[in-house]
């Protein structure tokens, strides 16, 4: 069993009475001159009621005798059919606050315990688009730990994920690599490593 | 008139028959463990149809006397309702490269002329939940150049952009001050702002 083995079957028009995730919205707004315009966008169904954000991303970082790495996630992705590469992340539960949603997550799909160091703002991933959101918290692990000398994922039945970890110092480099060998890169992840070149380029 | 005068009049649900710019997918798939699955994912409809991109955000840096900047830009979104902070981007045009979008849109948006100096990997914005997509071009303006000493952003007249530019070295804090003044982070810009910073506190 290999996320590999993952394909599309068929793919087709999802009719809104059938849909249960997802929803298309049409929004009618006033521009700065005062002309009443319309746009269309795409929204989940599942933020809780009280939550500003669908969901966190992770950035979890691991400090080894050899250098800082960060977590990464290879995960078939249905939309575009092809495996991802992520940060850990996941979906605000009712009631959960966004620091307590990166714990639980990264413990359920790393194994790892942390403590969470920096919350981001909130950020949107495409709000021409969509409205769907996260913040992305910052947690550090610390290895010494017995409860992560052995991690183990705690994956639900319809989650395939594998874990592994590269060097935040050469992560450009390691995104244009995976994308060469068929992965698909997240923006997420992608433009943080653009950052990471940028300052190391610019001596920032 | 300003951007800030835009604002939301009334939202619904947008009929599938009636959507000309986004639509719902349902994909069947096989998971790693033969096992068929469906999910629900959106797609833009306007993607041309031999090109592997919606669309390119541009890093655009300037080389200021005082240190690097980056060019920002505050724009209304309707998906949203807030003012958000992107970097300057567009949907590519049939027939166009990612590079010549760059250039093409940083002119109509900004007004400055650059030139391209890196392409990134095919970055997805959110792919548990849409398709879309982009390339970060990265685009160096020489501003001892005539036609950049004045630059004048030709917009379309349903466009209403605020252009500025911020210290590279600085921009996430730059990021939690705008939030704090009410604006909406783009996660791509966001992201890269962590990466910055990242490699500042980490000495990457």
């Amino acid at each position: 069993m290999s996320i590999s083995d993952s394909k599309v079957l068929s793919t087709g028009p999802l009719a809104e009475e059938e849909a249960r995730w997802t929803k298309l919205v049409k929004t009618t707004y006033q521009d700065p001159n005062g002309v009443t315009r319309t746009w269309e966008s795409a929204e989940r169904r599942t933020r809780p009621k009280d939550a500003d954000i669908d969901g966190v991303g992770i950035v979890a970082i691991l400090d080894k005798p050899t250098g800082k790495e960060i977590i990464l996630q290879k995960q078939y992705r249905p939309p575009i059919d092809m495996i991802t590469i992520e940060v850990p992340a996941g979906l605000i539960d009712a009631g959960e606050t966004a620091e307590q949603a990166a714990v639980r997550e990264l413990k359920e799909e790393t194994g790892y315990v942390g403590v969470v160091t920096e919350t981001s703002p909130i950020m949107y991933n495409d709000p021409g688009f969509c409205n769907t959101n996260l913040r992305m918290i910052h947690v550090s692990i610390d290895m010494s730990l017995p409860e992560n000398q052995n991690p183990q994922p705690e994956l639900e039945e319809n989650e395939f994920i594998e874990v592994f970890t590269v060097p935040l110092a050469n992560l450009w480099d390691e995104c244009k690599k995976l994308e060469a060998e068929g992965c698909a890169i997240d923006a997420r992840i992608g433009t943080f490593a653009e950052g990471i070149l940028i300052a190391q380029r610019l001596k920032l």
